[in-house]
């Protein structure tokens, strides 16, 4: 596994474990300052870490915690020299959603830069 | 502007004409064969490019076509050597919805490997 495999896993993992934790400054942490968020509710977007945080801060109203709370699966990376990005399946107690993260290299740090959440409609067929 | 971003800003352009214009074959252009989508009605995702196509079945029965019909805007990218991201707004009509694409450049050509497409919950609060 090179450094930046190694470097793009270790934030996701974090990130998942702070959710978990209801820990908000691990929740924020190596995210950019310019964040743009596509979350499971309203509003359609969310830019720049104040908004990314409102987020969560509605998020940490109604979850419990735990790793139940907040779990991946199926993750999967993709990563080049200075943009990378990850996709997988989100548990959130029974509501099954996706996410995909965004990131990209500055200087020697990865820093998570988009992030898209969401839950599917019914299928209307 | 780089050959690859070049290169990556007209495979975008032209899935969205190709929708538009209710082409399957042109939607289907410039996509992994193991492409992971996240659509915005179940199934939580479609694997591979024969159930890639079924999300697109069952969005052109209901799409009239036309430039209101998928109208990406906002559109951001992020280019590296073999990865690379973009997201934008989306209105099908009009609903709002948000679109992350990530591709990997396989040889000298890009390809999509990964679609998050969603439309957000209303608002809890």
């Amino acid at each position: 596994m090179t450094t930046d495999v190694a470097q793009v896993t270790a934030i996701v993992s974090a990130w998942e474990r702070a959710v978990q934790d209801r820990d908000m400054a691990g929740t924020l942490a190596n995210h950019s300052p310019d964040i743009v968020m596509f979350d499971v509710p309203e509003p359609i977007q969310a830019r720049g870490l104040a908004e990314y945080r409102e987020t969560w801060e509605l998020f940490f109203e109604y979850s419990k915690g735990g790793t139940d709370s907040f779990r991946l699966h199926e993750l999967e990376l993709a990563v080049g020299d200075i943009v990378a990005f990850a996709h997988a399946l989100l548990d959130v107690q029974e509501v099954r959603c996706r996410v995909t993260l965004g990131l990209r290299k500055i200087g020697d740090d990865w820093v998570i830069v988009h992030e898209h959440h969401s839950s599917p409609w019914p299928n209307p067929r």
